[in-house]
C-alpha cells in the first residue's frame, strides 16, 4: 500500500502531465486539457498560470473557431525560452541539435566522423564543443533544461557508461560522467542507447506514434534495436536489452566486429553490404548511397548485394517477428536505404519464415524522422527532468543561467 | 485520472491481495499479512473472517514460537475445499491435475497421445473424460473454481482459439469454447501457450522465483519460449509473442513443422536430436531418454548428436541472450534432458556469441517443476477468477455445485 500522497505532491504530478500534454501535442485548449486530465477548469487555469509564471508556456486566444460563447484560451510551449541539447555519436558522424519545449528543432549540425578515430577525448571534446556552441546562439533569457546524448553501443542508463561500443571501440568508458565534467552546466548528462531513443521517437513523434509494440531497427555501422513492448522499451536485466544486431543468422558467416560470426548485423548491416558489393569504401551513409545509386543505375554487382543483403534482412525480421509479435517494424538510419532498395526479398522472406498469427498484422516502415530518429530520442530523453517536475526544474536551472 | 474506487471495490481487491498471499507463500500469520499489506491488523482480521466464512482459508494456532505474548493466528488455504482443475496438451500426452488452493497438486494423472492422432474432437473428449474423473473423486463439498489448458502451440487467449499448433497440426481450433461447452461445468475453460504457463509457473514456484527477466524454453515435439521481461509475460500484439522456437538460425538447415528452414526447434529440439543420432524413434521423452541414456553408455552416435544439437541449443541461447539481456534461460520439458548431456557445448556458445555485458550475469538453470511447469501454469492461470474477486467466484461456483 503506498502512502496517501501531498498536496504538493498532487501538485508536482498535476503540472508534469499538463506539460507533457503540451510538449507532446502542441497547443492545446485549456478545455482539451480539463478534459484529458480529469480535472475541473478552475484547477487547469491555477496549473497553467503556474507553468506561464515560470515561463515554460504561454496562452493565447485560439483563432476564430466560429463558435459562440467564451472561447478556451489556448496552452502553447514556450519553444525558444526552453530548449535542451540533443547530441548523438553514429558510427561515421557527430550530430547535435538544440530542441525548444514542444519538440521544434531549433538549431541543427553534424560532422562526419571517420571510423577509426573514435578515440574518446577526441569525441568528447568535440560532443561539447558543438554543444557550447548551441548554447551560445539561444536567445538571451533562454534556459537550457537538460542535454541527452544518442549513442551507439551498449550503455548503462543510471550512470552513462558506456559498457561496449563494438564499432567505434570503446569498451566500459565513463561517457556520462565525463560529458557532465567537461561541459560544465551543473546538469547531469543523460546517455541512452541510440537505437533505444529512436524506437521512443519514432513511437512519441513518427511513424510509430502511439504504437505499443514496436521494432525499431537503426543502420549505422551496425544494427541497434530498440523494441517497444506493451508500451515499455524492453530493458532486460541490466538494461542491455533489444541488442538484435548480435542475433545469430549464419553461424559460418561473416566475421562480427563483436568477435562472433553471422550476426544480424554482420549479415544485413552497410559493412555486409559494401562486402557483398565489392567495395573498399569507408563505411557511413555515403557508402549505402553509392550502392544504392549504382543499383538504380543498373549496376548488377550492386543489385545483387542489395538482395543478398536483402534475404538476411528478411532472415532477421522474419525471427524478430516470430519472437515479437509486433504491429511494425520501423527501419531506421541506413536501414531505410537498405530496405527500400530491397523491400521485396525482406517481405518474401517474411511471408516464407513467419508464422502466420504474427506475420498477418506486421507492418514494415521506414522511419519517419529520418536520420534524426536517435537525435530526436536523446532530446526526449534531456527533457525528462523537466517533464517530471516543471517548477523545480527550472527554477534549479535558471538559477545556474 | 481514475475515478475513486468504491469501498466494495477496495474491500474486493484487499480480500484478493490477502488470498494470494496465501495462496504463494501457504500458512502466514495475521501479523505477517499486516505488515505486508501496510493494513492494521483489525483489517487483517475482518478480511481473514470474510475469506474463512466463505470456506477459501482457515484460521489455527501457530506451533510453540516461544516468545511472550499472544501469537498471531496463522492464515492457511482451504486446499482440499478450493481447488482447480489443470490439464496439458503436450506433443505427445496429455495430462491433467487437480490443484488446491496453494499450489499442492492433489491428484494428477497422464495419458501417452501419439504425434499424427491429434484430432481436435479425440482430445477434447480424453481432456473431459480426465477432468471429469479428477473432480469425481474430489472431497463432497469441495468446489472447482476454474479449469486451465496449456496448449503447445499459439494461442488467443481471450477465447482460446489455437491459432496454430505446428506439431499437433491445429489451425484455428475454436478449443476454448469447446472444451467450456463440453466440460459443461457453467465455468469458461482458460486457455494459454504452454511456455508462457511454464515460464510463470518458474518464476512463482520454481527456479526463477521472483525474477523479473527470465527466459523459459520449453522442449516438447518443439521448443516453446516463455519470455518474462521486466516482471510481465511478453506478450505481442496478439499475445503470440515469445514463439523463440521459429527464431532461424541455419537458413539453409532442416526443414521445420512450420514449413521454414532452420528454426531453431527444428535444429535444437527432439526432432533435430532423433534426426542426428540417426534414430527413427517416434518423437517424445521417451526418445530422448533413450539417446541420452545411449550417450552415457558410450555410444558416440548418440554422444556427437547430443553435442551437435547443443551446438545449435547454444547459438540460439546466445541469440536470446544477446536479443533480451535475461537474468536466467530455464530449460524445461526434453530441453531439460538435452541441456545436461551437452552444457558444456552450450555455455561455450555463449561464451564465444554473447556479448560481455548481457553474458556476465545470465544463469543458465534447469527448471525446477521438472515435467510438471505447464501444467502447474495452467492451475494458476485457472486460479486468475477466484484469486481477482474471491468470494464473488467462490458464490458463482458454489451455487453450480
Amino acid at each position: 500500500m503506498r502512502a496517501v500522497p501531498s498536496l504538493e505532491e498532487i501538485r508536482t504530478r498535476n503540472l508534469a502531465t499538463l506539460l507533457r500534454h503540451v510538449h507532446r501535442d502542441g497547443p492545446v485548449s485549456r478545455a482539451t486539457l480539463a478534459e484529458r486530465m480529469g480535472l475541473n477548469r478552475s484547477t487547469i487555469r491555477a496549473l497553467t498560470a503556474d507553468l506561464a509564471a515560470a515561463g515554460l508556456v504561454s496562452e493565447e486566444l485560439p483563432g476564430q473557431t466560429g463558435r459562440a460563447g467564451r472561447p478556451s484560451l489556448m496552452v502553447r510551449p514556450q519553444e525558444r525560452h526552453v530548449y535542451v541539447v540533443a547530441l548523438d555519436v553514429g558510427g561515421d558522424r557527430l550530430a547535435a541539435a538544440r530542441v525548444g519545449l514542444g519538440g521544434a528543432v531549433l538549431d541543427r549540425s553534424e560532422t562526419p566522423w571517420p571510423s577509426g578515430a573514435f578515440d574518446p577525448e577526441d569525441v568528447i571534446a568535440a560532443l561539447v564543443a558543438m554543444a557550447r556552441s548551441m548554447i551560445g546562439v539561444a536567445a538571451s533569457g533562454s534556459v537550457c533544461v537538460g542535454v541527452g546524448v544518442a549513442f551507439c553501443g551498449m550503455v548503462r542508463e543510471k550512470d552513462g557508461v558506456v559498457r561496449y561500443g563494438p564499432n567505434v571501440g570503446w569498451m566500459d568508458v565513463a561517457f556520462g560522467a565525463e560529458m557532465t565534467a567537461e561541459l560544465d552546466l551543473g546538469l547531469r548528462v543523460a546517455v541512452g542507447n541510440n537505437a533505444n531513443l529512436g524506437a521512443l521517437a519514432e513511437r512519441e513523434r513518427g511513424v510509430g506514434e502511439g504504437l505499443a509494440n514496436l521494432i525499431y531497427l537503426h543502420g549505422d555501422i551496425g544494427i541497434g534495436g530498440g523494441i517497444i513492448m506493451n508500451g515499455e522499451l524492453l530493458g532486460g536485466e541490466g538494461g542491455y536489452g533489444g541488442e538484435v544486431g548480435h542475433m545469430i543468422l549464419n553461424p559460418h558467416g561473416r566475421t562480427c566486429a563483436c568477435g562472433s560470426q553471422g550476426c544480424f548485423e554482420a549479415e544485413a548491416g552497410e559493412l555486409g553490404l559494401i562486402a557483398a558489393a565489392g567495395r573498399t569504401d569507408p563505411p557511413g551513409q555515403a557508402a549505402v548511397d553509392a550502392i544504392v545509386e549504382a543499383a538504380a543505375r543498373g549496376d548488377s554487382a550492386a543489385r545483387d548485394a542489395l538482395h543478398q543483403v536483402g534475404e538476411w534482412l528478411g532472415y532477421g525480421v522474419a525471427s524478430l517477428v516470430n519472437i515479437f509479435n509486433p504491429s511494425m517494424v520501423v527501419f531506421g538510419g541506413v536501414l531505410r536505404e537498405i530496405y527500400l532498395s530491397s523491400a521485396a526479398q525482406v517481405r518474401r522472406r517474411v511471408a516464407v519464415n513467419s508464422l502466420r498469427a504474427v506475420r498477418e498484422r506486421v507492418r514494415l516502415r521506414t522511419g519517419a524522422l529520418g536520420g534524426d530518429a536517435t537525435l530526436i530520442g536523446a532530446a526526449e530523453l534531456a527533457f525528462t527532468d523537466v517533464l517530471t517536475d516543471p517548477l523545480h526544474t527550472l527554477a534549479r536551472t535558471a538559477t545556474r543561467a
